[in-house]
């Protein structure tokens, strides 16, 4: 169902093919839980582009990759001068195509990820393009509410912090809407979701509402998506000390919310968590970061038919 | 015939090692398209050194030893400072030797190869030394041109463009020479051919010429191998502005050049090639960039002992 | 007996465990030279995060793993600022102990491979924190001792150089304390081994002496350990111009050393050793190097329980 295609963006996927990730994905990590040794990218090449920073997803593709026994070829971020000098993305893409059998990329321009697709015949996965998509880390975190909850719909769901800048909730609110699960939008109203993606949501039914009192939303909610506010987002540096307060969580925050609630993290975490959360049953952000693998494996096997 | 050899310039190999190398990359490239998987270098270890920027011959030759179910360790230029930190290139190569079975090395340093080779036990591999030659180039370029025209003599080529700097085309006319083609360079005065070298390949009987009308050149050409003129070349801004547009290669150019006319390059290609250019059929330099795998899996195999 | 442990300090171990490795690394060496493929690690994931320069250690390491058919996720120092973005150690290490069966970690910040250790589930290999240990770099020194005089103990060893800064002699020392061997410190007074650590031997049994007298300390010595004295370490210029000579080994040092003196070196070496001693059989450091492989591929398989 998804052999040889691209995956740019969680608008994609049908109920369908999202359901057949999530099944990929439980399959292999029982596989990996058995500690069975993996051969769907057997002789497969998979070229992993990172003009832009990204250690944890780069390391999570490779070795999601390897332990399909694909094999790997890897530009880190840092090597990205030479083969980013001057040269468009649709020439890197049609190189590169002639190296791999598929191909991961992340680079600072929106709709990078679509430009090589149109022009690689090699299956393109969007590993982050600027302020765009970054769809395989909304995958993963579908499938870790998928874990966790047991469900992926009739769910309520608060999505906190900088809705603004971040991807990784454009992303995933398009997963949320598709399976029809209730959003609470919670950020400084200057980092708010931008008004034409809550509008695209609403349109496909989604049902979505906004506010800035966290702890009404979370009151409600049965998963917490927590993203990092940045200083640097904020032109009043006062505004930023009067709100970065507000959407820290701790165990307090935890007391406060719907019992049982699991807070997602999309890593790294900074302050925005406090190290006490950790040690509460539905911190689920270090089990969302490994289920990157299962995730990722299913993706790169579904693409290259090898599932 | 090449076992345990070092591949350090062009000039090194018999017509006989050149058609075993072009008969080797035929055959990998027939197995890579029947998607088979080759084991060639099993339990083979390549160190891919990059002390100088080129990620895409790095790809390129790691996506080769991957192919031939080689393992790769590898030193992307960015992380080049630690290795590199005051130590001489006999040093490293008298290291790494221990760590791997087959060395690749790219330095900025006319020489490097050589010096690396005269220390290192295992076969070393040029990729790039400097000012000084790029073998490996040369030779995908002439499977290229191999594939592209049926022949390897008998053809009239123009080198164009930056022939003063280019290591490329400096490699690659010594392959041209050695198998009696006609030469035309064709460039702005101050970037010409180095005499050295022009003597030097009609030493070896070198049918060669020198040009800067472009038109003329193209005319009678069967191939044109552009590279790039760079602005920072010129002393002159002037005279670069001058000059550039004459050594562009667009359908105007195209339809005033030879009939069926294959134009190489060895990319990255920023503008000095249109891209209106990409959709005609003797544009060869994508199909050229992705003989780099098939050559260049020859090339390991062959000095392993194991083509 | 090394199975799920972590490597983080030379002092970790007892003779039995040392004992054990130095066997194991010869029997890995041994089928090196037989050109075995060996399995050990199939399926297993090495992740080999360098936060800080060295190339040398991480290409080493990998080498390793790749040898006993492990994969390698790998983070050169280069590519740093992404995954070290605010995040704590403990962090990084719980990420990525989900992606990898062993962590290998090289990070500038003293302490920092025990943190990670303690936050990760899966085995933890030091591979050099900051000032503190450097305990791979030693057992491969140790196994070079035993390789070259065919002995660990009844040794008397000089270490010479910058014994302060240099955490390779400092995890060295301690395996020597262990066995018993007699230790001569020759080092500029400014650069001399730190109090505690000389204390420390002391209380374990170590036969330890200081001097500055360089020649007085060779004559007497089976084995000299030769590190590099840094200009910047001091703070008078002129005391670096005074003192660099001493500690330089050239053929009239070996001349008046113990006939058949070892001279080993963690490399890279810049001056410290002159390139004409490089011909003296007693020269080991590049053997030395190339005794990572077998050593560090001991070490892999040791605490991964794949022996």
């Amino acid at each position: 169902m998804l052999t040889g295609r691209d995956i740019l963006t969680t608008k994609q996927f049908s109920i369908k093919e999202l359901d057949l990730i999530l099944k990929t994905a439980t399959r292999f990590e029982q596989a990996l839980k058995e500690k069975r040794v993996l051969n769907n990218l057997d002789g497969c090449i998979v070229a992993s582009l990172f003009f832009e920073a990204s250690t944890r997803t780069r390391l999570s593709f490779e070795a999601a990759a390897l332990r399909l026994s694909g094999r790997v070829i890897s530009m880190p971020e840092a090597a990205v001068s030479s083969l980013a000098k001057g040269e468009s993305i649709a020439d890197t893409a049609k190189t590169v195509d002639g190296y791999a059998d598929v191909i991961v990329i992340r680079h600072a321009q929106k709709g990078s990820a679509q430009t090589a697709a149109d022009y690689a015949a090699h299956p393109v996965i969007n590993g982050g393009d600027g302020s765009g998509q970054h769809p395989t880390q909304a995958l993963l975190d579908l499938y870790t509410i998928f874990k966790e909850t047991g469900d992926v719909s009739g769910l309520t769901i608060t999505l906190l912090g900088d809705l603004k800048n971040g991807r990784t909730v454009h992303s995933l609110s398009y997963l949320m809407a598709k399976y029809g699960n209730r959003m609470i939008f919670a950020s400084p109203s200057s980092l708010a979701m931008p008004a034409e993606i809550t509008a695209e949501l609403k349109s496909l039914g989604g049902d979505v509402s906004e506010t800035s009192d966290v702890d009404e939303a979370l009151a409600e909610s049965d998963i917490v998506y927590v993203t990092r506010i940045q200083r640097e987002r904020f032109e009043d540096p006062a505004e930023y000390e009067r709100l970065k307060g507000s959407y820290v969580i701790d165990m307090k925050t935890v007391a406060r919310a719907k019992k049982g609630i699991k807070i997602l993290h999309p890593l790294p975490r900074v302050d925005e968590i406090a190290t006490e959360v950790d040690a509460y049953e539905g911190a689920t952000y270090f089990r969302q970061a490994h289920n990157s693998i299962p995730t990722r494996m299913a993706l790169l096997a579904l693409v290259t038919g090898r599932a």
